[in-house]
C-alpha cells in the first residue's frame, strides 16, 4: 500500500528529490502525487512514447515499477527559476534491479509550476543521449577554458 | 549573408513563429540570435546530442542546414505560461528538402525566457516519437470520453 506522501514542496529542489526517491520505491501511485492536479501534465519516456493526464502517465510507470527496480543518478546540467514556473535540464544514469552497470545516460528535462499547494511537476521529457557525441560535448568546456 | 532579424519578441508565440521561419530558410547565424545572451543555453538534437552554449549549437545548426533543408510544421501540445519563464511542448513533422514524405515525428520541449530584449529561446529539447505507440496514446481521450 502507498504510504502518505508530503506534497507541499517549498522549492522546485524538495519536489525533485522526493521525484527521485519515490522512483527508487517503485511507488507510482505515490509518485504522482508529486504531479500537478489541475493543469495538463505530460510525460515523455525514453523509448519515444508521450503519455497526457494522469491515468496514462501512472499506468506507464506502474507498468516501469513492475518489471524493474530503479535507481537513479540525477545531475542537474542547467536551470531556469521563475516565480511560478522553474525547468531544471538533467542527465540521470540509471542502475536496473541488482545490474551493476549504468543505463542511459538520459537527458532530461522536468519542468515543474507552483500551484496553490506548492511545487508540482508537470512535464518531464527524457530521451537517451547518444553516448559517444555526449562525451565530445560535455569535454569542449574543458578544451575551451 | 544574414539579413538584420527582429529579435525584441513581445511574446514566446512571436519568437517561436520567427524560429522555424529561419528553420525554413536554413540560416543558422539568424537562428542563434533568437537565443538568449546573457545565459546558459541547451540543445538537444533528435539524434541525442546535447550541445550547451552558442558556438555548438550555432555549429550543429550550420551543419543541418548544410546538408539539408528543412520545412517544420510544428502543433502546440501543452504550453505553461509565467511572467518571465515559458514553455511550449510541441510535435514537430518535418519534411527534407523535396522529398514530399513526412519525417519524425518529434517530441520538443522549448523553453523561453523573457529578459532586458523581450523573449529569447534558452532550451530546445527534441526527440524522436514512438510513431505507433504516439497513435495508440493520442486516441485514449478518445476512447475515455
Amino acid at each position: 500500500m502507498s504510504q502518505p506522501v508530503t506534497t507541499n514542496f517549498a522549492t522546485p529542489e524538495d519536489l525533485e528529490h522526493a521525484f527521485y526517491d519515490i522512483v527508487s520505491q517503485g511507488d507510482a501511485d505515490r509518485l504522482m502525487q508529486l504531479w500537478a492536479e489541475d493543469e495538463e501534465i505530460l510525460c515523455v519516456h525514453p523509448t519515444g512514447v508521450r503519455l497526457g493526464g494522469h491515468a496514462p502517465i501512472l499506468e506507464s510507470w506502474r507498468s516501469i515499477f513492475a518489471s524493474t527496480r530503479l535507481r537513479v543518478d540525477a545531475q542537474t546540467v542547467a536551470h531556469w527559476q521563475g516565480s511560478v514556473l522553474a525547468i531544471h535540464h538533467l542527465t540521470e544514469i540509471l542502475y536496473a534491479d541488482n545490474d551493476p552497470s549504468p543505463h542511459g545516460p538520459l537527458h532530461v528535462t522536468h519542468v515543474y509550476a507552483r500551484g496553490a499547494h506548492g511545487w508540482r511537476l508537470v512535464s518531464r521529457h527524457a530521451s537517451a543521449a547518444d553516448d559517444e557525441h555526449q562525451a565530445m560535448a560535455e569535454a569542449v568546456p574543458h578544451t575551451l577554458h
